[in-house]
């Protein structure tokens, strides 16, 4: 796979134009960590940030008695470290690859002469990021405000746009962790989706893989302009 | 209140240095919309974006019978037809009043002039929304993984983080659709508030201000290391 056909798989740069993602294929370098190697240190200058395009990283804090506690787990097309790379601060806490991981590695010197040079490129960034966030402001209030059909088809359209595909969506989180985001138990949630599938509005493989047949039918489920049968 | 004090509680632009806000001071038009008064229109050039003061906006689209769709209704603090103006593209929706509205419009040409004169404010604005979507992804893994009271703690520790306070904390959705998102009903809810409540941990009035007592016990409670008595 082209460098650009990866960097564009990467929600923190996807819909960027064309220029822009060749502009970071300049710049990004190409990493790889052992297990259990440190990436980088609490306390270390926020020299650059970095993506996981395989692998899996833990971030971590270590207590005065060296006791220590994972703050988050960052798996493929996840950003770690920008937020003090982008404020021009030191990192808050320790990352550690816990198994072989391929990273993308972007310098922030580099990455702000990209930005200098094109602030389009940071306009851009600013559009892609805003859009996220509306997406998960819409997904809270979602959660919040619906049945759990409405609910589900809600968080199948979220996936959709975050996925770009309505052909092949894979779940981010376990059924039963949906379950439970859902408000419901895993026992509805698979007989929702069995009804959903009856319906012909989704097909499901019973694990983690679905197929929008009737996006049209799912907005307005999610609306709550109609409701599932019994 | 002043203008940098004004535009430092839009979330859009916390944490930013001193410096940015003052510029932004110097680009922000303060517009006043009466109610059923248009913003702008479907398929308008986004040339600059608003953010609500007071008052709220509805987005909403039209079918094409006329029949309106309400996408979005946005409040105090809320930005809104931001992600179009940053990616210069026309808007896709309808923007109204649907009250008296006072609202912050920051003109695309010279928001972009200043990223162009200083690239830190982009870095500085990128650090903003990525960290405002790491608080998210944490809050609907947070909600999807806990109990009710863990996943309460969380929501808690969540609204302080955004709202910067641990002293007078406003719930920004009613009772109901918080017992929702937390995936439980109304009564439990309230029975939780007020165990938490009886050990010290918050204060509530009741109705949708809550102040955080112990933080600490709090934290405990969202990673799982205690958990609350009957």
């Amino acid at each position: 796979m082209s460098l650009v056909n990866q960097i564009v798989t990467i929600p923190l740069f996807q819909d960027l134009p064309q220029k822009d993602l060749k502009d970071l294929t300049a710049i990004v370098i190409h990493q790889v960590f052992k297990r259990a190697q440190i990436i980088f240190s609490e306390g270390d200058e926020g020299k650059g940030f970095y993506v996981v395009i395989s692998g899996r990283v833990k971030i971590f804090k270590l207590s005065p008695e060296g006791k220590e506690q994972i703050l988050h787990i960052f798996g493929p097309g996840e950003p770690f470290g920008e937020v003090p790379v982008f404020a021009g601060k030191c990192f808050p806490a320790n990352a550690e690859a816990i198994e072989k991981s391929r990273l993308f590695y972007f310098p922030r010197d580099a990455f702000f002469d990209l930005i200098n040079k094109s602030p389009s490129l940071a306009m851009n960034m600013l559009a892609v990021l805003s859009k996220r966030l509306h997406q998960f402001t819409a997904l809270i209030e979602d959660l919040s405000l619906k049945e759990v059909p409405g609910r589900l088809a809600a968080y199948l359209i979220y996936l959709s746009e975050q996925q770009k595909s309505t052909d092949d969506l894979t779940l981010d989180i376990s059924k039963s962790q949906l379950a439970s985001l859902l408000g419901t138990i895993p026992e509805t949630l698979s007989r929702i989706l069995a009804r959903m599938t009856r319906e012909a509005i989704i097909e499901s493989d019973g694990q983690r893989h679905i197929r929008i047949l009737d996006l049209k039918l799912l907005e307005k489920l999610a609306s709550g302009e109609v409701r599932l049968s019994k």
